[in-house]
């Protein structure tokens, strides 16, 4: 008897991977211009100064650096995490609260592993982020889409989904959310904590973008608005520092709530790498991402407005959204017009984007898509969205 | 309303964590000899090695060192545990077969959730690796012990019980295995093969520690005698190198499940840190392996004796492993005797053990112990079995 597919349990058996990552694999022909992906730009990232922090980070820890860990990880790192997230995001935390892990995809990951049975309902943003759509319908939750406008989620349309479907938890990105660029504004982030408490249900805030801001002024997260433990918040360094190390955090306000995710996390990879652990803990340490975030704005926000001014090459009647951070801008074609077809134009002229369809829980929206600034210099930012356009019209 | 723990989803409600976490605690009293943990030996690891390893990464990778990698893992690392696999474990796989993950309980945690239903069937050894049990509870599987004696797990029982209960899998490690130290015997192994192609169950081979061999022949694994895609082959790095770099693999002869795998490793953490994969594969590349193998095998290979000789402070009628490799050996004490009670006796004695029966998934067997020798130097190892004796006689 050979091994077959039916093998395969419930809860895998529909997920077929990322669609997005089919674009991916056009990328690498010669002289494509992508605004596809969500990287960072390779000028941010630092090498040199990683290869010093890996080797200092083998003179703090030692053989300790190569041993088993604790699951909770580095309690120096937790230490750091807690103060940059008190002072930048105003979440309420100590180490204690801190679970670092794997990137923020991670922490949501466990956070879904400790509290979604199949079929508990999960309020999302519409569009939203596509690795957490496949990561919440692995553990069979049923997603229910809230509406939004240019502020974010709106509140009243929220209020009665929550009473009509009584969800275990909402799934938001409140600052230049992806995919759409867009930031929650300031009551709105109040009237969710709100929310949450009133009605019960755990909100799951991954803000990941918040400290790459090119304008205006940072707001409080939701979590620093949360009184009675609802609010997880959900941190990375992937766009701040670098994402191939893999760090990220989770501040959960609940002792027992954060013990079953490290019981969660010592059962999937038992700790994260120590090393990888100790150089954000050491970067942070030295006060290095101040000044890191400062220099790496100031080149997004060059990129940001090159790609808004390119607009101009667009259909007349085409929308788009103007973000004051983050690393997406979102635009609607002018009704009828479908951004799917233009992919396989655009691909021709050697220039690559998302159709926005596929960031929408219940799918359509085919004239959406989401385009990316940070992986291309500025001029080549100018002769892509000029070529985009172009595609766009047909 | 405050947050409480009937939120908890049904799948970690009753999971509490590792039982023998509570014995660690008590680890850091001044004085005490451990026999409790699972670690590789300070001595075995090489702080030096991996600083100039992780120089070396950053030099061939440069700033794809720091990017979002693909979910599958560097190639070179791929290709280099490939190699590693099909010639020192018989494995037959190409670089595509190979998935690098978080060590070898991330590959099982993968498996489980490509494969598992709730209330499937998955034999295990009995007693087994606890780390093990507490993930296969997560998936809510149901857990049938195989009767084992010093040869492994016996046929024909296996075959009893596979009638009996269809499982959809095995989990089993065959060589020194954890907590026994038994390894299984060849012609138990090809059978094994054979029995699952037959009946049609995935066999997850989890052989961290095969290449820890103090005496005798290396023996074919389960995989070797695959031939129709029933075995998984979990292997690791943590106690050939560095537990704390977390790099492991599944070796997966089915293209279709290594790509549920990959997606479910997509959906928890993206991809493994670049920098700890490349380390490893700068280190296998380089040759350092079988050298740096065979200065810790004559280490561990003297520690092991000296635990073995140690058991003549024990009451007469005390049974134990004679394993030929591996981190740990397994006792027996006379029946009515209690390893519990002998452990609060030891702790005040300085000195600690895990009670085999945390092993056992349905319990029982109070009269037995784990002793893991790798991580106390020869002269510590006489000592604390004198005392370790003692208090065994209570």
């Amino acid at each position: 008897m050979r091994f077959s597919e039916e093998y395969f349990a419930g809860q895998m058996k529909d997920i077929t991977g990322s669609a997005i990552r089919d674009i991916f694999k056009l990328l690498g022909k010669p002289g494509m211009i992508s605004f596809a992906g969500g990287n960072p730009s390779n000028s941010a990232l630092e090498p040199e100064v990683v290869r010093t922090l890996a080797s200092e980070a083998i003179d703090r820890y030692g053989t300790n650096a190569l041993q088993y860990g604790g699951t909770e990880g580095l309690p120096g790192l937790r230490a750091g995490i807690a103060d940059y997230l008190r002072s930048t995001a105003g979440v309420c935390c100590t180490a204690d609260n801190i679970l670092p892990v794997q990137g923020s995809s991670q922490a949501f990951d466990l956070l879904l592993k400790a509290l979604i049975d199949p079929g508990d309902v999960i309020l999302v943003e519409s569009p939203t982020f596509l690795g957490a759509i496949q990561a919440m319908r692995i553990y069979r939750a049923q997603l229910i889409a809230m509406p939004m406008d240019e502020g974010g989620v709106i509140i009243d349309e929220v209020e009665k989904l929550v009473k009509q479907h009584h969800p275990k938890m909402m799934y938001i990105i409140p600052t230049f959310q992806n995919p759409t660029g867009r930031t929650l504004c300031l009551e709105r982030r109040k009237a969710l904590a709100e929310m949450a408490a009133k009605y019960g249900f755990i909100i799951a805030e991954d803000d990941p973008y918040r400290d790459l801001r090119y304008d205006g002024e940072a707001l409080p997260s939701i979590s620093s608005f949360d009184e009675e433990g609802w609010v997880v918040y959900l941190s990375s360094f992937s766009k701040y520092i670098a994402p191939g190390l893999r760090v990220g955090a989770a501040a959960v306000p609940h002792a027992g709530l954060l013990r079953k995710m490290v019981i969660g996390k010592q059962s999937s990879d038992v700790h994260s790498p120590i090393l990888t652990q100790a150089i954000v803990e050491l970067y942070l340490e030295k006060g290095l991402l101040p000044g890191h975030l400062e220099r790496i704005c100031a080149e997004y926000r060059k990129q940001l407005s090159a790609m808004l001014e390119g607009f101009s090459f667009f259909p007349e009647g085409t929308q788009h959204t103007l973000p004051q951070g983050g690393l997406f801008v979102w635009a609607e074609l002018p009704e009828g017009m479908d951004a799917m077809a233009a992919l396989n134009r655009a691909i021709d002229q050697n220039v690559a984007f998302v159709p926005g369809a596929h960031f929408y829980p219940d799918g359509g929206h085919a004239n959406t898509l989401r385009l990316n600034f940070s992986m291309q210099e500025v001029d080549v930012i100018r002769a892509g969205m000029e070529r985009l356009g172009r595609a766009v019209k047909g």
